[in-house]
């Protein structure tokens, strides 16, 4: 059997999970490759560090040269997280003419036509799909099975610790702090969650994946971004009595003017697949021209999960499938924004508006004399008896369609109001 | 930009469809493929009969041979039905050097290994993912996307007409008479939908599926299978009262003493994401070791998602890609049975089990003493009151989890005894 020469930059949990699905599965891999996968280097910064696999012995090093100066390897995969080195690392290796195999999304989403564009001077490959919702190959169903489609729209589920955290909201009706601190004891969130819980993760994967489904070009940091850090309890519990869950959504959809982008804090109706997804699990809605509507569901993160998406990169780049598709594809070339983004104040849907009101007479009609003002109408309005003594009662209006410069815009004219206390919290809605 | 020559034999519903995507979207499979899909001829057997979809003059012709001895096409879509033509009609491309992509699934169930073995003696190529589950790209992603994993496991709703059928049932409460012709009238049920209901379809689907995910030899024949054209709206009724949705599910799993394979309509807990595959869409669930748990949904038949699975099979033929899995994978090669099919009797779940029984005292015990013989424990019974002057009263029972073998022994007692009416109706259920 043919043998394929391959080495692991960065041991950490992503690439012990890679070592293991190449050392002790020889086999398996052998058979969907036609040859053996070969681990002849990983690359460590600490020799001393204790690892959770067996590394044959010669096989771990701390210098990058060693798989550099190695003609024989042939895929690498680059699983160091971050910005530097990364970035540096992954043009010394395709430059030393090794085709990259990567996890890292910051690293794609900040740099990635500089990466593309440079693996294509050199007739190398980059194989991504473990940048992107972990385990769920939505790399590979987009960017080929889908080839027959125009790609119509994207619905994302993409962070895990989002979805984690909103799901155990609406299960436990617990606040938005003391979830963290429970998914950070299991594991489900980082001692610092900031990037995933703030949109960020999300807009970062948003970003690839519009280039990949849309050709645009777009840097994720202008893709606008609202996480669930502020979210407060009181409207997931309302959402929760009209029959929806709040999901964290990254959309992409072509509209009239372009291709509307954005990541929000959302209410879906109950019912919908998107609403159904728990836990830490991600999954994408894709609506194509031709195909209608998919729904791809799996785990968003996770060592195996995102092993196993590493490897079958590995495994496609090892058998040529990666190079053809990477060729054929212009994937993310400077040349190729097909569609700019579309004026987010355009963007069309529904919204969930509460405000904190005084409780007295007038004040339901200047609120929603301000929305009228916009030409937003009101689908429901929820207000309950509030017990003896409150003066401030929480208003919760649902709107039919209008614009997200509209709502904006009402939402300015309801906080300067006398009438309302702090500002009024809006939410898309997606039935 | 390169061209290749692509012909399509067949020109019915889907046939048409993957016709319209390649003269109208030329600009787009352009982009995915790197190189021109030119449409040069398209077989039919009757040049006069209308068609839906325009076709350049001098494309249409009633002879296979304009195929055959046009050394400049080099991809076909083979898409007539049935075994024959067109098992011949495959050879004959074959073996004039063309690489074929096709959407029978009964072709393909039931000659396999003759016409997969001949392609490779070529060194020729068969792609097939319109085959199974119409629009999701589940050939690609068993076979490519998880290729790090052992799939130990596949969950799928098939059949979109059964699937059709029994979300109305559920949601009209309506008996499967009415339904059907409610389903044919919508275009959802063909005239005679017998092998859409009685699980000949799924069974064929999860023979390829089984060769692809398993490396199992296996012919949809000997698959354990039974449909849903037997089954009473009561049991409907009592699966929802219960908190379960009926769907007819193909399953293929790795067990102690090889592959479960069967076909059966089940009773899947609300909630659980399989359950919630509504109307003629189709779903499979997916476990491998590495990932985890995976959903692809989707549509599974339809002219425009199956001619999205052909086209994609088409790019990918064409740029060279299904050559590198074709020859990579060894699919469905007559050496390559991994694993063998399990026997269905120690098949191991829980089961719904509803008899019709006189009511009278001590009917209850023997019903249970008849399953306590076979060490079956009961999870759950459900026996309503009775109206005044009936004396035959339905009675459901959930088993915790036993044998497919145990369960069917103990009916068979159940059915012998005197109290009992007709016979006994036995589902499997999954949680």
């Amino acid at each position: 059997m043919e043998k394929t020469k391959v080495a692991i930059i960065g041991l950490g949990t992503v690439g012990s999970g890679v070592a293991r699905l190449l050392l002790d599965f020889g086999d398996r891999t052998g058979r969907h490759a036609g040859r053996v996968l070969w681990l002849e280097k990983a690359v460590v910064r600490d020799l001393s560090k204790p690892r959770d696999c067996d590394l044959p012995k010669g096989v771990l090093t701390e210098e990058l040269d060693d798989v550099i100066d190695d003609h024989e390897i042939e895929v690498v995969a680059q699983l160091i997280g971050g910005l530097e080195p990364a970035r540096s690392i992954m043009l010394r290796l395709l430059e030393s003419g090794k085709d990259v195999v990567t996890a890292n999304k910051a690293l794609l989403a900040e740099h990635g036509p500089e990466i593309f564009d440079r693996a294509r001077e050199l007739g190398r490959s980059v194989a991504f799909e473990a940048s992107v919702a972990g385990g769920i190959p939505i790399i590979a169903n987009i960017g080929q099975c889908l080839s027959a489609n125009q790609i119509e729209s994207l619905h994302g589920i993409l962070n895990g610790t989002s979805n984690f955290i909103l799901s155990k909201m609406h299960e436990e009706g617990s606040a938005y702090q003391e979830v963290v601190a429970e998914a950070q004891r299991l594991g489900y969130a980082e001692a610092d969650p900031a990037m995933d819980v703030d949109g960020t993760d999300a807009a970062q994967k948003l970003a690839i994946l519009a280039h990949l489904a849309f050709g645009a070009r777009v840097h994720w940091d202008e893709i606008p971004r609202s996480g669930i850090d502020t979210l407060d309890i009181a409207d997931v519990r309302y959402a929760q009595e009209m029959g929806y869950k709040i999901k964290l959504l990254a959309v992409a959809q072509l509209v009239d003017d372009g291709l509307e982008l954005h990541v929000s804090p959302t209410l879906v109706r109950n019912g919908r697949p998107l609403a159904e997804v728990g836990g830490p699990y991600n999954a994408i809605r894709v609506v194509g021209d031709a195909v209608g509507e998919l729904m791809f569901y799996g785990p968003g993160a996770g060592q195996m999960p995102t092993a196993s998406a590493v490897v079958a990169d590995i495994i496609d780049t090892a058998v040529g499938r990666t190079k053809i598709t990477f060729s054929t594809l212009e994937l993310w070339s400077n040349q190729s924004a097909r569609v700019n983004p579309a004026e987010y104040a355009n963007a069309r849907g529904r919204f969930y508006i509460r405000v904190n009101v005084e409780d007295h007479p007038g004040v339901l009609s200047q609120i929603t004399s301000a929305l009228g003002g916009e030409q937003i109408s009101i689908s429901s309005v929820l207000q309950h008896e509030t017990e003896t003594g409150e003066d401030v009662v929480p208003l919760v209006i649902m709107t039919h369609e209008t614009t997200e410069g509209a709502a904006e815009k009402a939402c300015q004219q309801i906080n300067a109001l006398d009438c309302v206390r702090g500002e009024a919290v809006r939410l898309w809605v997606r039935d």
